[in-house]
């Protein structure tokens, strides 16, 4: 976290007050999460009316994605349509695969390129195909694995040529790209604190004030009656200090992270020549962002698998990721990576490296020392094993 | 909150990882996870495996009630009655009500007696009117307004001579009552931090390990595949950390807060002699426990608007509420006392005090000395105004 969200956060610990409550520690509870609402606002291009506090990406995705379904297919009984690119997190394609098991729709998975974009005429395709039965479109801002960014406003114009709203997963945009919920022309918009320096357990869904969306959690009314729950006054705190501050940064952290991940990717390709960089060229740009998230670099071992290289390079020291977080330790290949193209054992051989703000140039001197042997020593274990043989 | 539960939480928030993640951060973090999942277990009688971590009281609400009814009547589709108490939180009524709109539930409110309790007996009734049609029973341990325990391990019981499940929202009772999850007979429990000692945005569903519960948010498959989403760490070792010590100061705190709370009754009618207290009897015994919660006291003040009570005692520095705290703000009579058969008027007059731990001699000391002229003054007030011309 960030030093000044932890204190943020530390502070308004030690104090108590209920937003809810009509009394006056409830009231500077609530003016409090107001103030948060408007700098978050402020910071995200967005109206505080359209700040709606959750607790975290996951909470937000599943809340636009069924949430808008759900108020979608109640006005119009034939918006049955769910369609999300292959590549989105599984907050976001598990929603829409119980809504097709449990409620009634249809999904539509939207293909991806080899980099793992969403192209726009890939989108208009798929919502031709059935003008009056789409429901919602959910293309996420920048992948979490391979660090893909999206066209986003070209995205949310074309599922407007459709009448159809348009949610996007921007967890690991905010506080990195230039992320302005009005300009982008989204009517729903997830972002998450820990992403951005901020605190687990907070996180909002920035929603257009004409965009209906049913509730997941119903009860005292909060938050516009789109999501009920009492609010987590310390944790609201830490959160807006957190999107404050690293939306300011931004511009700065985005450079100075992209040296350091062109760096990492220079020392592992000077121990391990034939490593392969997945997603997007490291300098590419889309319409007028970086086309890649700039602390991310994600490489293919070939002959590896990426549990022996994770847990050799954790030996050393160095955390890295296998797939998402989410679905470690269960033995599957990348979705991300399959819908790019690529095959299971490449995709299995495959690692993420995730820069932050405490990332330094010896953690990334570090790497490079100890990759070598430790790939070295992977492809000696994958020469043992069964699987290596036919593979 | 507790000291305890802030110091644990502050020094968990200066350390990083996720839960889900294998390198040895994540691991760190996961092991912390898990063991307050153990404590919390041991102190409200569940097993490790029975504590879904949730973010609060209205997120346990909500899966309980929608995540239950929706797998019952998955597997039998007659199963769609949802059976709760007139006097349940918004949280546990509002998710009703919506099954019923939107889910094809129906809803049959249970009433309750003079105090604000459900009889076993009245149970009992309700679910033999369709003995296959019953999908789940939610009653509350203890009333957030007038503070009348339930009768829980019977209402339980009779919940399962119709083989129905049973839940119950203990948000008021853990830490201060005994709770033994087994012992109760209930299949779902509520709890949440804030109500203990602990933080905001932390809580958990204590659930069966046999009792089928479909998701609300979907993801990652955290939690049981119950409850997706990254865990919020530091939030969960304040919660774990501030069950532990509210459940074992309960016996303690119990007999400290009811000598309390009958002082502050004493003082109040010392004062206001006509001033009426609603619920249960201070020393009211229900199956072996206390029949009300020991901190609560509620009071009728007949002739005034418990509003400007409110905001009268508001500006002698007394924290006080009408209704629950979550609908503050809305001129709505407590919709609780009108289930205990009140008017409109004396609903409206009405005042809960809380007591909790930062509860002293001299708080109750305070509002004995403020209560005479702040309830006449409202009394004049009230025949001022137009309503109480007519009223």
């Amino acid at each position: 976290m960030l030093p000044a969200a932890v204190a943020a956060m530390s502070d308004a610990l030690g104090r108590t007050g209920n937003a809810s409550s009509l009394h006056s520690s409830g009231r500077r509870a609530r003016r409090e999460v107001e103030e948060g609402r408007e700098r978050i606002a402020e910071a995200t291009g967005a109206r505080p009316s359209e700040v709606v506090f959750t607790t975290g990406g996951t909470e937000s995705d599943n809340l636009a994605v069924k949430g808008i379904y759900w108020a979608r297919c109640t006005a119009d009984a034939r918006r049955t349509r769910v369609l999300v690119s292959s590549v989105e997190h599984h907050a976001v394609l598990d929603a829409a695969d119980w809504l097709v098991e449990h409620e009634g729709a249809r999904l539509r998975l939207l293909d991806v390129d080899a980099t793992g974009r969403v192209r726009p005429e890939t989108l208009r395709a798929a919502l031709a195909e059935e003008p009056d039965g789409n429901a919602l479109v959910s293309i996420m801002w920048a992948n979490n694995e391979v660090g893909t960014v999206n066209p986003v406003q070209e995205l949310a114009g074309v599922a407007h040529e459709f009448g159809v709203p348009f949610h996007t997963d921007a967890v690991q945009a905010v506080g990195i790209l230039d992320v302005d919920f009005a300009a982008s022309g989204a009517d729903a918009l997830t972002l998450t604190g820990h992403k951005l320096g901020g605190p687990y357990g907070a996180g909002a869904l920035l929603l257009g004030r004409d965009v209906d969306c049913t509730p997941l959690l119903h009860g005292g009314g909060q938050e516009r009656d789109v999501r009920s729950g009492t609010l987590d006054v310390p944790s609201l705190v830490g959160l807006s200090t957190a999107v404050t501050e690293s939306v300011a940064a931004a511009p700065h952290r985005r450079a100075e992270l992209a040296a350091l991940r062109d760096e990492l990717v220079r020392a592992v390709r000077a121990e391990v020549p034939d490593a392969v960089v997945n997603g997007d060229a490291l300098d590419a740009v889309v319409a007028g962002g970086p086309g890649r998230l700039p602390g991310n670099a994600h490489l293919s071992f070939p002959g590896c698998e990426g549990d022996s290289l994770l847990m050799l390079l954790d030996a050393n020291g160095i955390d890295c990721s296998t797939g998402s977080a989410c679905t470690a330790g269960v033995a599957q290949p990348s979705h991300v990576l399959l819908a790019m193209g690529a095959d299971e054992s490449t995709a299995r051989g495959s690692l993420r490296f995730s820069l932050g703000h405490t990332s330094t140039r010896d953690d990334v001197a570090a790497l490079g020392g100890a990759i070598g042997s430790v790939v070295e020593r992977a492809r000696r274990a994958g020469r043992g094993a069964p699987a290596a043989v036919t593979g």
